[in-house]
């Protein structure tokens, strides 16, 4: 099999779930606990929150709490960290953010949605033109997880401040972290990550937040995690991560690198007469969505799962929506929106692979056109 | 080294780690993707729902969600089912619905909490008489987590709708799940369970719920879990949930009379003049909670330690605290609640191991009074 659905989740890595393999059936205690297998599992929790922390950002200026999906971080920061004015965000947003935000409307908040340009990257005239003096909070996505557009959230977050000062910002950073190169900057106050798009097991996932703000817990209850994420800690899931996190950043750039030539590979190799290519020259190399246009994503998906390739079309939390709403909102027409593809890497993707993928691709979608003539 | 501290959390179950391993690495793919593989993930997540809900449910009546920690199933049983009137709980229960309960406090709703009786079970006559016809939600632990209590809830959540048919009943029942014997009835709409206290990894849980009820997701994004918690399913966690529970519950019963006797060992050999039993012989015989009155529990709980003895002080989630909040509401001295060790069992503790545990506990509490003369 050829494994090409990377950003809706990654094999876990292998040495990572060895290394913290310890921690699942010998070293299992409970952090809080007050001996001394406690207090040592406390250590490795602290550990595993300052190594992953110091990926992306300073210890001066941030910390982490733990949370167990990206999707509980991202609602943590729109429901837990501001609770007056209105909210800015984008049409672009994953479904964690997005449905979010939707609730927020529910319960009466100004939520407002920024445009997106035609690559799926949020258009940043609109964005900023919608902050005012009451805006408390802003989210932008880093990686969208079904174009791959890279939103400069680092900049962005700049120029936010300069129209409003007093908000937040906040970006979900899921398929950014460990794959595209980038620190974390002091406009930045919140931002959401997952250990299990990058060759972590599910169970882990962070939420960053400058030091000093208040955020509240979304899970109140014993206490752990500062306060402000209640359970006990995942330590096995937890310790995976740290160590799938290092060695994902221990090589980011020449993965970086490496990916991008099979992205460029994939893009020079499709048949153009079938394949649209969606994502923009300058998106993640991790992802790449085309559009077979005229056919439907989900024969062509099986078909190509039928020979051993196995892609998503759009993000696999909408996949039971026939048209992904970031698509449409990206100006794609229902029947280019209908035959979209999202192929996407992880580190381990091989040349090979994607020369083999590229063949049965084409060809697969050549027989499908041939029979829908 | 004698693990007692099981209350706490539990060694995961080997034989359920191993046959739940290949969920982690070999079929890890995503239970919402389109593809084959995707499709027989979320078969047996189905197919986990349906065993876990088949121990103490009727699928006619009842269904459940999974989620990350029995914390955040409480939360959503709080948070997420009622938004009106006024809510009653007890002193009793664990922080996870007691201090969500102090957050509706904060956020302006009416929040009741019924007084215990010495064994720190729930008043039953208390608990009624806080009811009343604009009563929306009450909230009973099965199990109290620092002394075992067992409040009958069954029984309770009868009497609750007698006098008003029209609230929802929730029970925390964590330390209860897979352990004593119980089957919920159709007064009971909410309930709360945790794989890591029997022989489960972290990262799984479960809100059952009667069948159409109306509960909101504390958790919003792709619409996992019935659309009421968003994340990626924790596979692994979930199946090895599945597995350990299907392997407490085939011995449920002689596990309970097991542990009964090895209950009863300590209760009969541990110094009288030196530990006062705090749990009633009626308790959950998984826990008994013990007070060395005069010495500090922190102290002797290091002393063990030292020995190869392990077993917690109150509530792991609350060890920050000096003083035990249940243990107060019981109506213990802050003298004696501060002498409190909490022992707690799982189906794999021996006989044997409790002849040591004894032995040891008597002896360094021995020691330990003999140097505070």
């Amino acid at each position: 099999m050829i494994y090409l659905d990377n950003a809706a989740t990654t094999r876990p890595e292998g040495d990572a779930v060895e290394k913290a393999m310890h921690f699942l059936q010998d070293d299992f205690f409970n952090p809080s606990a007050l001996y001394r297998e406690g207090f040592a599992a406390h250590k490795e929790l602290e550990e595993a929150r300052k190594n992953i922390l110091a990926h992306i950002a300073s210890a001066a200026d941030f910390d982490l709490i733990f949370t167990a999906s990206g999707s509980e971080a991202d609602n943590q920061a729109l429901f837990c960290s501001v609770s007056r004015g209105n909210i800015v965000t984008t049409e672009g947003e994953h479904a964690a953010v997005f449905n979010s935000a939707k609730e927020l409307i529910r319960r009466g908040t100004d939520v407002r949605f920024a445009k997106l340009n035609a690559d799926g990257s949020v258009n940043l005239e609109n964005l900023l033109s919608l902050i005012d003096k009451n805006t408390s909070l802003v989210s932008v996505i880093h990686v969208n997880n079904e174009t791959g557009a890279v939103n400069p959230v680092g900049e962005i977050a700049k120029q936010v401040k300069l129209k409003n000062n007093k908000n937040l910002f906040h970006s979900d950073g899921v398929q950014a972290f460990g794959k595209v190169p980038f620190k974390l900057n002091r406009e930045m106050d919140l931002y959401s990550v997952s250990a299990h798009k990058i060759g972590g097991v599910r169970g882990a996932a962070a939420l960053f937040f400058k030091k000093n703000l208040h955020i509240r817990p979304l899970v109140c209850g014993g206490g752990q995690e500062k306060g402000l994420r209640s359970g006990t800690e995942n330590m096995f899931a937890i310790k995976q991560f740290e160590f799938a996190a290092e060695k994902k950043f221990s090589s980011l750039e020449e993965d970086f690198r490496k990916i991008a030539e099979i992205n460029r590979y994939f893009r020079e190799n499709l048949q153009p007469d079938i394949f649209t290519i969606l994502s923009s020259p300058q998106a993640s190399p991790y992802i790449l969505s085309v559009s077979a246009q005229g056919l439907r994503g989900e024969v062509l998906l099986h078909m190509l799962n039928d020979e051993g390739i196995v892609v998503g079309t759009g993000s696999a939390c909408s996949s039971k929506n026939r048209y992904s709403r970031v698509m449409l909102a990206c100006g794609l027409s229902e029947k280019a929106a209908d035959g979209v593809l999202r192929i996407s890497f992880s580190a381990k993707t091989t040349m090979d692979e994607a020369v083999q993928a590229v063949e049965i691709m084409n060809r697969c979608a050549g027989q499908l056109a041939e029979r829908m003539r």
